[in-house]
This record gives C-alpha cells, structure tokens and sequence, in this order.
C-alpha cells in the first residue's frame, strides 16, 4: 500500500479505537478490558479480513504501528475521561463516517491486491469497516448492532464497490478511484443518519 | 474435489443458508443482517475448518460460487416470505439432516486431503457440519443450541467417523466411502429426532 | 520447542481443559457440549495465537496429543463427578494460575519464533493464556469475565514481558528467562488473588 493509504489505515483505525474504549467505558470494563476493546474494535475488522484472504501473519500483529495507534486511542480515552462528555456527538458520528470510509476503501483495496475476485473483494472491505464493532458487540455479550439497524455496513458495501467500479471498469486511477469509493461511503453514511434511513426487516 | 463432491457441497451449503435467513427473519434482523446469516450459517463452518487446517485463502473467499449460493438461499427467503409458514417442519428437518451428512462428509474429506491426521479429520468434518449454526447463535446472542441439545454434533461425527474408517481401514472407494458416512450422518439424525433422543447432561 | 516446553504446555492445557469442562457441567450443556468446553478453554487461546502469528495448520490440528489432553481432561470431571465437590478452591486457583503462567510463556515463545516483534510477542503470550478463557465465555453467551475484574490478563502480559526481557535485554539462556516469567505470572496472580487486586474502571 501506499504512504497515503496506510496513514488513512491508520487514521481509520485510531478513530475506532476511541470508539471502542468509550463503549468499554460505559460497559463496566475494566482498563485492561478497555484497551482490548479499543484494539479488538479498530483491528477486528482486519484481522478477520486477513485471515479470510490468507494475508499472514495478519497485519495488526506483523507491523506494530497498528498496536500502537489502537492502544494511544485508548489511552486518549483514560487521560480525556473529564472532557468526553462534552464532545458533540455530531463529531463523533463524522469521524466514525471517515473510519469506516477508511477501513472499507483500504481492505477492498488490499482483498483486490491479495487476488480475491472483486466481488468478494467488496465483502472483504465491507468487513474491514465493520467487522471491529461486530467483535466489540460480541464481546459485551449483545446481537451486533450493524446487522438490526442502520445504513452502516451498507454504506461500506457502496464504497467498496464504488472504488473497486472506477477501478476496474471506468479505468479511473487507482487513487482517484478510493478516494471517490470513500467519498461515496461517507456521505451515504451521513445522509442515511440525517434523514434516519433504515433498512426494511422481514416480515 | 470431485464434481460431484463439490455440487453436493453447494447443496448443503444452499439449505443452511435458507435456514440462517430463516432465524434471522424471526430475529429482528434487517436485510443486511439476515443475508449475514445467511452467509455465516452456511459457510461459518467450511471458513472455521479452513482456518484451522490451513487452506489460504479461504475456500468461501477464494470461490465466488460458495458466496452466491449462500447469498441465492437468503435471497430466496425473502422472495418466498409469504409461502414460509406452509413448508412442512419434517421437510425442514429432513433438509437440515441432509444440510449437515453432505457439510460433515465433504469437510472431513477436504481435512484429510491436507494432510490431517484422520482423528482429528473427523473433528474438523464435525466443525464444518455444526460450526456455521455454532456462529449464527453468537450472532444471535445465545448461547449455541447443539452445547446443550440434540443427537446433533454426534451425527456429523458419526457420519465423518464412518467415511475416514470406510476409506482407511475397509478400503473402500472414496466416493462409496463418502455415501456411507453420509448415509450414517443422515440416518443418526433423523432417527435421534423421530426418537427424541437425548445426551445426558452431568450432575 | 524444546521437550520441556511441550510437557509444560501440555500440562498447562490439562487443566484448562478441567476448568472447561466444569464450567459446562455448571452450564446446563449434554456431555458433548462439556468435551466442546473442555476442548475451546484449553486449546482456544493457542488457536486465536496460531491464526494471527501464521502457524499453519494451527498446532491444535497438526498434533493430536493437543485434543487428546483435552479431551482427556473433559473426560475426567466426567468420571470424577463425585469427588469435584471436595476440591479445595485453594488448589483449583493454584492449578489455573499454573495453566496461565505455563501457556503465556509458551506462547510468547512461539511467537518469538515465528519472528513477531517483541512488544507483539508480549500480547501473544497474553492471549495464549486467556484467550480460552475467553472462548469459553462467549460460548456460554456471557461478556468475558476477563475483561471486567481480577488482576489475571495483567499478570499473562507481566510474565511474558519478564520472560522476553530477559532473553533479549538480559541475555539470560532461553529456560532460565522462561523460569522467570512463568514464576513473575504465576507470582502475581496468586497476590492478586490473595489481596483481592483489582485494575481500577473508569468513570
């Protein structure tokens, strides 16, 4: 991957990894069970990436800088506790926009890299941006959220497959395709939030 | 694998997906959600034994087709809604039983062809029966039901048991070997649910 | 590894595998389900290690004396039933702080081998030794005890940090460095124990 991407990866990653420590703040963890839940919400998602397209050892234990940028979140969250609540929560729904725009552009792009057919490769960057919060999920005992509510892995889905399209079909650069593939992501994500999309269920 | 080793693969691996849709309608699921259990329900096992045994990438990645077919399954699921409540449950259960001789077979066989040692082939045969059904219960947030309940897990083991000692030890031919074991699984099962039977529990 | 190594991960194993399974016979799981607890206490942390440091296939599957001391262990709660109750719970934590001290330096060590940083390494050792523990609880559809109270992550990441330290910063010969960290695991878990340790939550 290129510089660009991997401080993007990176950036993704960090943003989930508050994210995560936050949950585990509210859920009556422990900080050793905070800052595995911020590492297991920021690299869950590749890790379990990874290891379905055959990508070892995974990423997240090979290069340390992912370690490091999950645990500095976490950290942030222990010396920030005074001030958490008055972040506004329109910033965190932005920025939790910008990491799953990041993890789903940057883990299609690695699938694709790794040889998975594009449409699986979709799947793969859709499971990068939101397999984290399912393990996080997992981990406090409760049905992850993604899967009953929400245009969330969706918007992922239609970033992925925006970049993967302008890649492989309209010929676009590749840099110009992820950067259009999140962009596409991001703001589905955020309209579906502003006006409360919701997909159907079931009967 | 063989032909037909492969279509009959994709046969089992169509009836759980049905089956995963199935639980995810009744589980306040959305869409999304219910294709995810399809996909986990249907191809959790094969990806949990792959992992295990070593195969890079995974057969459910690197093959398109296992991906449509659990797709196609969750699909049909919501098309059919209406008709749901008339499928027969003996019909269900007899589609499961079959799901599961066909999953339990063909994963042992792909253990074996890795250079697994035939006890453990069986165990992974078992995984790749029950640990997509294993998944879909953690999703769900429950405990998973073939822990607890059931002449189930038993049967896969049964059914690979018999085709690892019809190949090893009888010298059987692989595709007869495959049968019997199947054959084994499916007769287990059934009978164990037309019986009722249960395992003790301790204590 | 060495021949001790693999007698003391072997070890190590047994008794998770006991605590697995007493934990299914408290659960309301059939006697399947207790081999199936026995089985993910023991071997699960080591199997989580495997698939992210690359070992494959995982040592869970390519050596079957690895399922056969854990199913051997499952086994003997079922034959021991009467006399569990006169345990002393002095001995069991004695024997499980033993089992986490055991597999956090084994895995450390493993890792190390297969060239991961470490920092990494230290987490790796960590997760050996909790991570059935783990496994096991989400099985049983509860949120990790480990993550939430006692000093007994804290004390894996501690050994294996004085075991790694040792051979790298000290350049003591590997058994001496690995005596050390098992002993500072085994050490500080038991004090924890006694003076009832906590990590501190947040908020």
């Amino acid at each position: 991957m290129g510089r660009l991407l991997v401080a993007l990866d990176l950036l993704g990653i960090f943003v989930f990894a508050i994210e995560g420590a936050m949950a585990g703040k509210a859920g009556q963890f422990d900080i050793l069970g905070v800052l595995v839940l911020s590492f297991a919400t920021s690299l869950g998602g590749g890790i379990v990436r990874d290891l379905l397209i055959g990508c070892r050892p995974v990423a997240a234990v090979s290069d340390w800088r992912y370690a490091s940028v999950a645990f500095t979140g976490g950290a942030l969250v222990f010396m920030m506790q005074a001030y958490l609540g008055h972040i506004p929560s329109t910033l965190l729904v932005v920025l939790d926009a910008l990491g799953l725009a990041l993890c789903a552009v940057a883990g299609a792009e690695k699938a694709l890299a790794f040889g998975i057919h594009p449409t699986i490769a979709v799947l793969m960057g859709a499971i990068t941006g939101v397999g984290g919060g399912c393990v996080r999920d997992m981990l406090m005992s409760r049905s992850p959220a993604v899967l009953h509510r929400d245009i969330y892995a969706v918007a992922a889905i239609f970033g992925a497959a925006v970049m993967i399209a302008g890649q492989r079909r309209l010929g676009l650069k590749p840099s110009l395709a992820s950067f259009a593939g999140g962009l596409a992501c991001f703001g589905l994500r955020l309209v579906a939030v502003w006006r409360d999309w919701q997909l159907p269920q079931l009967g």
